[in-house]
C-alpha cells in the first residue's frame, strides 16, 4: 500500500469492514477448481451506497443486465454470485433465472429483491441450472468470517483466491475497505475486466462513490490484461453502509482523496493478483511509461506493451529482445519519437537516445528468470505516466484453452 | 480466381510478368531457414509506375522510411531485400546502410540510385552487416526465371514461399501480374502488413496504380492476422512497367476494374497462403461478416474474431465452444444485436435469433479437425460484408517465440 495512513488488514477479506456478512456453498454448477464452492452472497446490514463499472461488451449477460439497472438507483444491499455458468447468450430464459436468484437470495436475507444484486461468471450459451441454485441458496450460511469463503465460490480458473482488506481513518472513525475478485482469462484493458466485489463500512455520498469508482478501475483492472479478451459478463461493485460512522464522504475534500487513494490500492492489488494468476501464467509483467505528452498516450503505450503476444512470448523465454517493445511501442498509437526514446528491462537499460546501448546479455537472461519482470518505457515528450499489469504468454496457456469445454 | 477473365498461371512468380527480371543469393546474414537465401533483387527492365503501402507504425525501419520517400515519385525500377535483419531502430547508421544497399544495387543493374527501392526483415536493434552484403550484391545473377529464388531470399520464418501470378486482358493485350510475399509472425489489420512484391506487365496510370493498391491491401493484407502484432519493416509494393503495351489503366474505367479484381485476387491468395503458414499454426481460419450495419462494423467483428486468443485456441482444440465467438463479436466495437445475431461453424448453425441451437457436437469437432475451418457471422443489420483471415494459436507459436533469440 502507498500510503502510511492506510494500513494492510491481515488476512482481510470482502467481510472485513463492519456490518458485512458472507457464505457461499456448491450448488454443483462448477465441474472443476479446487474448492468446489460455486454459489456465494455477500450482504450488508443495512441498504448501502453502491456504485459499478460493467463489461463494454455489446453481447452481455442477463446479470450484467439486471445489477447495470439496479446499480443506477444508488442503493443496494446484497449480491448473489455463482461460478461455472455465465448466463449469457440463452435468450430470455437468462433474465427470468437473473430475477429469480436474486429475488431466492432477498427471500433468504429478509430484504427488499431490488437491493440484490446479481453476477455469473462461466461457460457462456448454456442456460443456468436453477434446479441446482433454488435448494443450494437455503445451504448458504452468512457469517462475518464468511469472507473467504465467498471469494473461493467466485473462481472459476483462478489458482487461488484474490481477496485484500485497508484501513484508514475519516473524521476520527477508523474504516475498512475488504474486496475479492476474481479473473484469469478473457482479461484486458478498458473493459471493467473480471469480477471484483468491494465493501465498506465507510459513508460515502452515491455520486462521489461513482467517480472514485471508475478512477479506481481505470488505474488498476483497465490497466490490465491477461489474453486482450473481455467477458460478458464482468463487473466491479462497491457497497458502502456506512457502519463506521464518518460524515459521508463528498467529492473534492481530504476525505475524499484518502478514500480514493485506499480503493484504487485495494484495486492495483487485486489487478497485479489476477495477472500473476493469468492462465498458465509463470511471470508478472509490469509496465510503467514515463515522460508520454498526454496521460491517453502513456496508457497506450502501457497496455499495448503488456498484451504483446510477441513481448509475452519474449518474457516466458526469459529473452532481452527489446526489439519487440521498439515493435509495440510504435504500433501503440501514440506519440513516440525513436530519438527521445530510452528502454529498461528489470532496471537495464537497452535503447536511449534513438540508438542501442550494449548490455551484459546473460545479466539480463539471468534476471528475466525471476516471476516479476519490470518494463519502464521514458518517450521524453511530456509529463505523464501509467502503469499496466500482464503475464507471459506460455504454452500451458493455449494447451488450457484448447481443452476447456471438450 | 474469382473472374473468369482472370486466370491463374501455372507456377506463376513475381517475375512472371514481362520485363521482371530477379536473383537471389545467401550473403550470410540469416542464420536459420531452410533455403538459406537471404538477399535478393526485383528489377523491371524500364522505369516503372510504382505504389506503395506502409506500416502504420511510429518506429520503422529506414528501408521503409526510404522506400516510402522514393515510391512518392510515382516512378522506380528495381528493390532490393534482405531477410535476417531488419534494420530498425539502430540509430543515423540504417539510413546510411539502406541508401547504400539502394545504391550498390543501382550500380550492378545500371540504373539511377533513385529509381532503386529498399526493404529488409528479420532481427530489431542490430546494424546490418554491410560487409556480408556488398560482396554479394555482385554474386546475385539477374534472370526472368528468378522469381522463385526471390520469393526465398525474402523469407524468414515461413516455411515456404508464397507467389502467384495472374493474367487477364486490356485492350486486346494479355497483361500478367506476378508477386511474392513473407510474413508468418509480427502480423495484423491495419498495416501493410509484411512485404509483398508486385511487378506487373500492364501500364498504369501512378495515381490510379496507387489508390487500387490501397484498396486491394484493405480488403487482403488489412484483413489478416496471426498474432496482432505489427512490425517496423511492412511494405507493399507494386511495380507496373507497361510491358504489355496497352494504353495506361486510368481509374473509373471497366480495365480499371478488371486490374482491381486481379490485383486484390493476387493479394488475397498471398494473405491466405500468409495465414496458413502462421508462426506454429496448423489451420486457416476463415471469418466471414455478412448483415453489418457498415463495412467498417463488418471489418471490425471479421478482425476482431479472427484475432482473439480464445477463438484461436477453440480452433486449434477443435472446440465448437461458439461462446467465444459471442465474446469476440461482443467486445469488437460494432454495432451488434444478440436477437438478430446468427453463427455458422463449418457450416452448422450454432446461435440463431438470440437463442442457442442445439446442435451434432460430435460432428461439429470432426468438421473442425479439418485444415480450414470457416465461420460465418450473420449481424442482420444491413448490407455489408467482410472476411478475415487468421490461423490458430499453438504451443508451437509459444515455444518458437520464447525461443527466438537467445
Amino acid at each position: 500500500m502507498s500510503e502510511q495512513l492506510i494500513n494492510t488488514v491481515e488476512n482481510g477479506t470482502v467481510t472485513s469492514a463492519r456490518g458485512f456478512t458472507a457464505g457461499s456453498t456448491y450448488a454443483g454448477l462448477k465441474t472443476y477448481g479446487q474448492d468446489k464452492l460455486d454459489l456465494g452472497i455477500l450482504a450488508s446490514d443495512k441498504p448501502s451506497a453502491v456504485a459499478g463499472v460493467f463489461t463494454r461488451s455489446k453481447i452481455v449477460s442477463s446479470t450484467v443486465t439486471l445489477t447495470r439497472q439496479r446499480v443506477q438507483s444508488g442503493r443496494a444491499q446484497a449480491v448473489i454470485v455463482n461460478s461455472g455458468c455465465a448466463n449469457a447468450c440463452v435468450g430470455p430464459q437468462g433474465m427470468v433465472d437473473a430475477m429469480e436468484m436474486a429475488s431466492l437470495a432477498a427471500d433468504k436475507l429478509g430484504m427488499a429483491q431490488e437491493s440484490v444484486l446479481v453476477a455469473s461468471t462461466g461457460v457462456i450459451g448454456v442456460e443456468i441450472p436453477m434446479s441446482l441454485i433454488r435448494p443450494a441458496i437455503d445451504k448458504i450460511e452468512m457469517s462475518p468470517d464468511g469472507g473467504h469463503s465467498f471469494a473461493g465460490a467466485i473462481m472459476t480458473t483462478d489458482t487461488h483466491p484474490k481477496e485484500v482488506a485497508v484501513s484508514f481513518e475519516i473524521d476520527g472513525k477508523r474504516c475498512t475497505l475488504g474486496a475479492a475478485a476474481k479473473g484469469v482469462g478473457m482479461i484486458h484493458p478498458d473493459m471493467a475486466t473480471m469480477l471484483c466485489f468491494v465493501g465498506t463500512d465507510a459513508a460515502v455520498e452515491p455520486g462521489f462513490l461513482q467517480s472514485t469508482l471508475g478512477a479506481a478501475a481505470d488505474s488498476s483492472f483497465n490497466m490490465l490484461t491477461i489474453d486482450g479478451d473481455t467477458s460478458t459478463n464482468d463487473l466491479l461493485v462497491v457497497l458502502a453502509n456506512g457502519d463506521a460512522g464518518n460524515k459521508p464522504i463528498r467529492a473534492e475534500t481530504p476525505e475524499a482523496e484518502l478514500f480514493q487513494q485506499a480503493l484504487s490500492d485495494v484495486c492495483q492489488t487485486l489487478a497485479r493478483m489476477i495477472a500473476r494468476d493469468g492462465e498458465g501464467a509463470t511471470k508478472l509483467i509490469d509496465v510503467t511509461v514515463e515522460g508520454a505528452a498526454s496521460a491517453q498516450d502513456a496508457r497506450k503505450v502501457a497496455r499495448t506493451v503488456v498484451s504483446s503476444p510477441l513481448v509475452k512470448t519474449a518474457v516466458h523465454g526469459a529473452d532481452p529482445n527489446w526489439g519487440r517493445l521498439m515493435m509495440a511501442i510504435g504500433r501503440s498509437g501514440a506519440e513516440v519519437q525513436e530519438d527521445m526514446l530510452a528502454l529498461y528491462l528489470n532496471g537495464i537499460c537497452m535503447f536511449d537516445a534513438g540508438a542501442p546501448i550494449p548490455f551484459h546479455k546473460d545479466l539480463a537472461v539471468l534476471s528475466m528468470k525471476e516471476s516479476d519482470v519490470k518494463i519502464i518505457v521514458r518517450l521524453g515528450l511530456g509529463e505523464h505516466s501509467a502503469t499496466a499489469w500482464g503475464c507471459d504468454l506460455t504454452e500451458e496457456y493455449v494447451r488450457f484453452n484448447s481443452e476447456y469445454t471438450t
